[in-house]
C-alpha cells in the first residue's frame, strides 16, 4: 500500500501543501475550519504523520519524560499517575525512566530522553545524585524541566514538594500525644534534602513539647526494610531504651515493625512505630501502619498543571521558578493507636 | 560555544572524516585501534554525538522500549528490573510506557515509542486489548517485538510466560492436600489467556483428585482488591459453602482475606486463601498470603537474552518464533497452611 502523504490530502481538499502542513501541525494562522476539514480527509485517507520528522522542524514533540528514582515504590508510581492523567488530558505522552537510586543511571536516562527529544522532563532525584550537570544541561538547552519531592538543590528550576518538616513535625508531636517518650529517629545519610527536613521537624516537636533530643536515639544510614531490622537489633544490643520509631520512610518502618514483633514486643502498647509516604503495603498489614501521606495524586496533578505552564510559556528559566509546597497529612493506624484520644 | 563536530576530530587525528564517523558507529571495518583513539580524542573535545541522527542513518538506536500494564503492581516492576540489568549490561537503556490496563493508551504508547526510534519493543497486554494492529504495526516494520506473561493472541512473536496452568494447578493441589475441599476459584473475564490457563488448571487439578468442579464457585469478572471483597460479600449473601479460595492473582486474594478476617472468619483455619504472583506485599501482610511465585526476575532476564538476539539478528521474523516457557513455584504462608505438611 502506498504511504498517503501531505500531497494527497492537499489534492484531496484542492488546497495547498502548505495550508495542509500548517493545519496538521496547528498553526495558528489556519483557521478552525480549515483545520477540521484537514484533519477528517488525513483520517479518511488514513494519513499517519511523522510526528517525529515533525517534531523535529517545529522543535516539539508531544513527549514527556519522567525520571524516577523506583517504580516499584508506590510513592512514585502514584505520582506518575497523578502526572499521566493530567498530560494525556492535554495530548501527551509519558515515558519513564527509573534510575534505581543511581547516579550513572540517572544521567543515562537523562540523556536517553534528549536523544529522543521529548518536550520536557520531570524528575525526582535519586539517593546517589550529588553533582547535577546532567539536569543543568537540561536547563542550558531551554528544555522545560521541573522536579518533584526530591529536588536538585542550587539550579532555579520549578518544584513540587511536600512540607516535609511539617512531617516530620507532625509524626512526632503524634507519637508525643500517645504517650511515648523515647522516640528514636531513623535518617538517611544527609545528602537527600528532604531527610535533613523530617529530621529538623523531629528535632522541633520534641524541644517544643519539651522532650530531651537525645543523639543516641537518632540513627543515620540508608533507608530499606533491611535497614529498619538492623537499627532495631543495634538499639537492642546497645540496650538504647525507646518506646516509640520514627522512620524516615515506610519500608524501613516495616522492618522496624518486622523486627519489634520477632522479638515478641507489642506494638503499639510497648512500642509505637510510624513511617513516612502512606505506602499502599501500610494499610494491609497486622497492626497497620501509621504514616504521613504525600498527597501523591495532588502533588503529580500540581506538579503536570505547573509544567503545562512551562511548556507554554517563551521564557522559561528567566523568572524566578515556582515552588508548590503541598501539606503532609497525618495517617493514624494500629502502629501507634494507643490511647482512645490522639 | 561552537559545538565540536566529526571534522573537528578528523583534524585532531589527521584522519578522514568518514573514519572518524564509521569509528563513532562501531563500524566492524574500523580497527579497535582506532575506535580507541577516536573516542579519546572525542572525549578529549568534549565531542557531543547526535545519537537521534546517528541512529536515523543507521537505523538503530541503543533505546529499548518496554510497554507494561502497571508499574504498580510489583511483579511488572520487578521483571522490568530484571530486564534492565541485562539490556544495560548491553549498553541499551529502557525507556518505559504503563497502559494502565487501557487500549487506547497502549496504542498510543506503542505510536510513542515507534516515533522515539525505538530499538525494539518488549510489551505485556492491557486487559482490555482484543485488537492487536498496534503490535503487528511493529512486526510490519519489522522492529524486533517480544512479549512477556500476557501475550497477543494470533502474533507470530517470541514470548516469555510462565506455565500458567502448571500455577493454577500447583495452587490447587496444594488446598486439597491441606484438606480444603469446597474451593472457590475467581478469574476475570476471558480475554486474558494467562488467566484461563490458570482456570484450567484449577479444573483439572479438582479432576485428577477426585472433587466436583461446582460452577457455583467460580466467580468470573475482573480483578482488584475490592472485586475480592465483593466475590466474598458475594458468597455469603448467596450463602454458598466454601472453605477455600483461589484467586486469579494477589490483590483480589487481599481483599479476600480482608473481607473473612472483617466478617471474623478465621483464615487458615476455616477457609484458605491464595494468590497468584507473589507481590510484594504478601510476606508483610498477617497472616502471610500463599502464592504462587512467577519467578519475575528470571522471566526479566530471559526475555532481555532472547530479545538481545532479535536485536542481532537479520532474519527477526522469519524462523518460528522462540517461546520460554517458566515453571511458577508455590509460596506456602500462614493462609493456606493449616496442616504441619503439606
Amino acid at each position: 500500500m502506498k504511504k498517503v502523504t501531505i500531497q494527497d490530502i492537499a489534492k484531496e481538499l484542492n488546497i495547498s501543501f502548505s495550508t495542509v502542513a500548517r493545519a496538521l501541525n496547528d498553526h495558528p494562522a489556519i483557521s478552525e475550519a480549515t483545520k477540521k476539514l484537514v484533519r477528517e480527509a488525513a483520517q479518511k485517507l488514513n494519513y499517519r504523520q511523522n510526528k517525529l520528522a515533525s517534531s523535529l522542524r517545529s522543535g516539539h514533540s508531544y513527549t514527556i519524560g519522567i525520571m524516577v528514582p523506583s517504580l516499584g515504590v508506590s510513592f512514585f508510581s502514584s505520582v506518575v499517575h497523578g502526572i499521566e492523567k493530567i498530560m494525556n488530558e492535554n495530548g501527551y505522552s509519558i515515558l519513564l525512566y527509573q534510575s534505581n537510586e543511581s547516579y550513572e543511571s540517572e544521567k543515562k536516562g537523562i540523556e536517553t530522553f534528549l536523544n529522543s527529544r521529548v518536550a520536557g522532563i520531570i524528575a525526582s532525584v535519586a539517593k546517589e545524585t550529588t553533582q547535577y550537570e546532567h539536569f543543568f544541561e537540561i536547563q542550558k538547552r531551554n528544555i522545560p524541566l521541573l522536579f518533584f519531592d526530591r529536588v536538585a538543590e542550587g539550579l532555579q528550576v520549578p518544584a513540587v514538594t511536600i512540607d516535609d518538616y511539617k512531617g516530620g513535625f507532625l509524626a512526632t508531636e503524634h507519637l508525643i500525644r500517645q504517650g511515648y517518650k523515647r522516640i528514636v529517629h531513623i535518617t538517611a545519610g544527609q545528602t537527600i534534602g528532604i531527610f535533613k527536613e523530617r529530621l529538623r521537624g523531629y528535632v522541633d516537636a520534641l524541644q517544643l513539647y519539651g522532650l530531651p533530643v537525645d543523639k543516641s536515639l537518632i540513627l543515620y544510614g540508608d533507608f530499606s526494610l533491611d535497614f529498619g531490622r538492623q537499627c532495631v537489633q543495634e538499639l537492642y544490643q546497645k540496650k538504647v531504651a525507646f518506646d516509640a520509631v520514627f522512620a524516615l520512610e515506610d519500608f524501613t518502618a516495616m522492618g522496624v515493625l518486622q523486627q519489634l514483633l520477632d522479638y515478641k514486643v507489642r506494638v503499639p502498647e510497648e512500642v509505637g512505630v510510624i513511617g513516612f509516604a502512606n505506602e499502599s503495603f501500610g494499610a494491609l498489614v497486622t497492626p497497620g501502619l501509621s504514616s504521613i501521606d504525600q498527597q501523591t495524586v495532588p502533588m503529580g496533578e500540581a506538579a503536570a498543571e505547573l509544567f503545562l505552564k512551562m511548556l507554554r510559556s517563551e521564557d522559561l528559566y528567566n523568572n524566578l521558578p515556582k515552588h508548590i509546597v503541598l501539606d503532609p497529612h497525618l495517617i493514624v493506624r494500629g502502629s501507634t493507636e494507643r490511647l482512645a484520644s490522639s
